[in-house]
């Protein structure tokens, strides 16, 4: 396997927590591979997995007769833990996110399932996996026509009618639905409580930045997480990642100066700019971030790398020793990539469209070198792409943040928002309580869907409580509603 | 001016509450004029109302290139009362319904706004009065591609934009907005809290049927309350009605039937069929039932008339009579029309798609003869007619409605539902508290929106008191809100 696909596939593991932080640079993080689930979308589930096709609208809001189409939308029931119609046991659904559900089986909602007797539904994004519409990937993403029906609201949509139409089956109308998603899937979670409280009676978001739209958190926030997550870990390995910055630009302005470079970090081909290296080594420490996660935790791995590296050894040989030390029997060179937007990726469409998170930073914010969000090449790039505009202020219309204590304080309820604050993402979570039951639940060490992750013996103490925590507010959300069943 | 014209001008006087029944059969219901707004159209405003367009979205929810097509949305401003963005001071948000949105100024909003020195903001309903998506209202009634935008997630997406640019305009993005609508514009008023309390901080919604969808309010609840309207005003009454639908029939039997019913009835032309002096009648009594206002209450001026036709008179002949009595001096003679289902109406098209309120009745079950609902016949109505299949169940599925007490009793919150308990629609709206701040104000003798007309120096007292208690109850969202903001 050439050593891209190995990248690749290491990126991908964790496809749990599949998300976007530069559109233009990255698609898709993934962390250090923690659970059973198939790198690859696998129909080879386990045999308790029934896969299902619903017959799904095209369009949920407009009722021009071409949107009665309809495309075959999968999604899974695994019935191992549920106690049935006739008991009104649980209904766990998790509202699948950037990535094909198949992925996202084995998560802590068998946890959950398993607890509460529950039936574990798993519904599928629209636009991906096998969720086309138009019949097949090819014809879904020929252009901004048939592209055009891939919205977070369609979406939303499309859980309500499965969830609706899987109780109607079950003959399971009482059954408790919950809705469970992480990353974007867990926005989707937590909106879905907010615009379908009548189908799911609480929500589980894990690592949501539902607040990092429009102007509510600051654009660099991603960053500054990023880089406090290494200075905590180490004063000299944040002071070394900071500096070199500058020396790749010194050393790029030698004569041979690239090929310097693509020496000194053993890159598997010659570099063509620097800017790719620089690129390649910013995706390193924010997916080291962002995926901090036990047992390897690939910030202390990095930082022990360039901590590590004999006396003597400069700036950029301290950062090589970083890589080689985090990916040490992984990769035998580093394959400089950057992800470019594509026409087709559903993600970038997304990112293109409506979810448009104004993510930069200025000068002397980070630990890197400024790099500001900027509306204009970002609409160029989309424009480039999709030949489509993006709406960079919609999402706080539709769904709000602004102010969100003082406007759900007295509205909505049941809905946690999980978070591990070494997630940069988490700066554009909530993470502060809004209300009794709607909640933030974080860990100060834990990292991107830490808690989503399936459990594993040797998780932290922290890990462990705060999924404790999380159970006995689920618990408490069924047995209010089972309180009021019971009166009816 | 012709009879027929001068029963539409009658029928549409009260345009406030603009509303359907059967989309088969009426499209539009008004009461007696108890207000000064026009019912024609109007660019005569008086001058403290300032017309303003905004470029709307013309489809919030997808994303192909055409989507980003827009078109001028009308709103309109009165800063009359207005306190100012300074001091915070609240924006009344009329939330316009099935109709151009000029009817509606003069309205309780008023005695809203002055008495909490709001801003009105009104927002005409897109494909209503001049918010013509493609340029006009012959472009946008073209066929079912050009109507297609036509809906209502379409036209709240559109108020929470007006409302964000008209706040954002004005630097009063501090002022608490709330949202008014009567009828189906009560509907949205409440929804649009649900959906976007961020933008809101809550609804008024006056005889908004949101129950009287799929089968959570039983079909003949609307003819149920009509024949109670009746019969409560004078049990003799009501049988002669609940009479002469047979008697209609045995002397349509007779040779010249139809000449005989014609004479008896004053038609302005011969019938064509008893089904279409059947119709006329039909709506002539649920027109009065739902607008059974002070002071004229049509309901006790019909059977007045019926009651009190000189003795030995027979059924149809007091059945003339109550007619007679009650448009005496409006009209000389019946005009016999039955509404059709028209590819130029906006709201059959509504009803056509996603309005679908199954209202029908069985035998003996009204003072109608049996006239269940049929989503046979609607949807071939509205196949013949706009090409589309209706989707009776999708309001549920979006909006909720089953259950609701349960579903919202921690959910949401700052909505008054109010009604008459004599307007049938009440049947369909929500008549018990579900939370504290959730709250049913209903009064026993109003009628369809009777709340939403502009105080009057005749009100009854059980008016009155509805409306100071509307007001004590917005006085604390206020309130509320202001202590909120207080502490920011």
């Amino acid at each position: 396997m050439a050593p891209f696909h190995l990248w690749l596939t290491l990126l991908l593991l964790g496809s749990v927590c599949a998300s976007a932080v530069h559109p233009r640079k990255l698609k898709r993080f993934g962390g250090v591979r923690r659970f059973t689930a198939t790198s690859e979308p696998s129909s080879d589930l386990p045999p308790e997995y029934e896969i299902h096709y619903y017959t799904q609208t095209l369009d949920h809001f407009n009722y021009y007769p071409d949107s009665y189409a309809t495309f075959q939308h999968r999604y899974i029931l695994n019935y191992k833990y549920w106690g049935g119609a006739n008991t009104s046991s649980p209904i766990f659904v998790y509202t699948g996110e950037e990535v094909d559900v198949t992925y996202d089986v084995e998560t802590f909602i068998i946890d959950l399932a398993a607890r509460f007797k529950g039936l574990l539904l798993y519904i599928e994004h629209r636009y991906y996996g096998e969720s086309m519409p138009f019949g097949s990937e090819e014809q879904a993403f020929q252009n901004a026509s048939t592209l055009g029906y891939l919205s977070s609201e369609q979406a939303l949509a499309d859980y309500a009618q499965v969830i609706v139409d899987v109780k109607k089956n079950l003959s399971a109308e009482n059954c408790p639905a919950i809705a469970v998603g992480a990353s974007y899937g867990g926005m989707l979670a937590s909106w879905f409580r907010l615009k379908y409280p009548h189908i799911v009676i609480g929500a589980l978001a894990s690592s949501s930045p539902i607040l990092y739209f429009d102007d509510i958190t600051p654009q660099n926030g991603y960053h500054v997480v990023v880089s406090k997550d290494f200075r905590d870990t180490s004063e000299s390995c944040y002071n070394t990642i900071k500096q070199s910055w500058s020396e790749i630009d010194r050393i790029a302005a030698e004569p041979n100066g690239l090929t310097t470079l693509s020496n000194k970090f053993n890159v598997c081909s010659p570099l063509n700019t620097t800017q790719e290296l620089k690129d390649y080594l910013e995706i390193m420490y924010i997916s080291a971030a962002q995926y901090d996660n036990p047992p390897n935790y690939p910030v202390e791995s990095t930082c022990s790398g360039i901590d590590g590296a004999p006396e003597g050894t400069d700036i950029l040989g301290r950062i090589a020793a970083g890589l080689a030390n985090r990916f040490r029997g992984f990769v035998s060179c580093n394959n400089v990539f950057t992800f470019e937007i594509s026409n087709k990726s559903a993600w970038d469409w997304q990112t293109c469209t409506q979810i448009v998170m104004p993510i930069g930073y200025g000068y002397n914010e980070t630990m890197f070198q400024s790099e500001p969000f900027d509306i204009k090449n970002y609409t160029k790039d989309c424009l480039d792409v999709f030949g489509i505009v993006p709406r960079p202020h919609w999402m706080t219309t539709e769904f709000g943040g602004h102010d969100i204590k003082t406007v759900l304080g007295k509205f909505a309820s049941n809905i946690i928002f999980s978070n591990g604050l070494r997630d940069p993402y988490s700066i554009g979570g909530v993470l502060e309580d809004i209300s009794d039951s709607v909640v933030a639940v974080y860990t100060e060490h834990g990292a991107h869907c830490l808690d989503i992750y399936p459990p594993a013996p040797d998780d932290p103490v922290w890990l462990i409580a705060q999924r404790v925590k999380e159970i006995k507010i689920i618990s408490a959300w069924i047995a209010e509603y089972y309180a009021k069943l019971a009166t009816k």
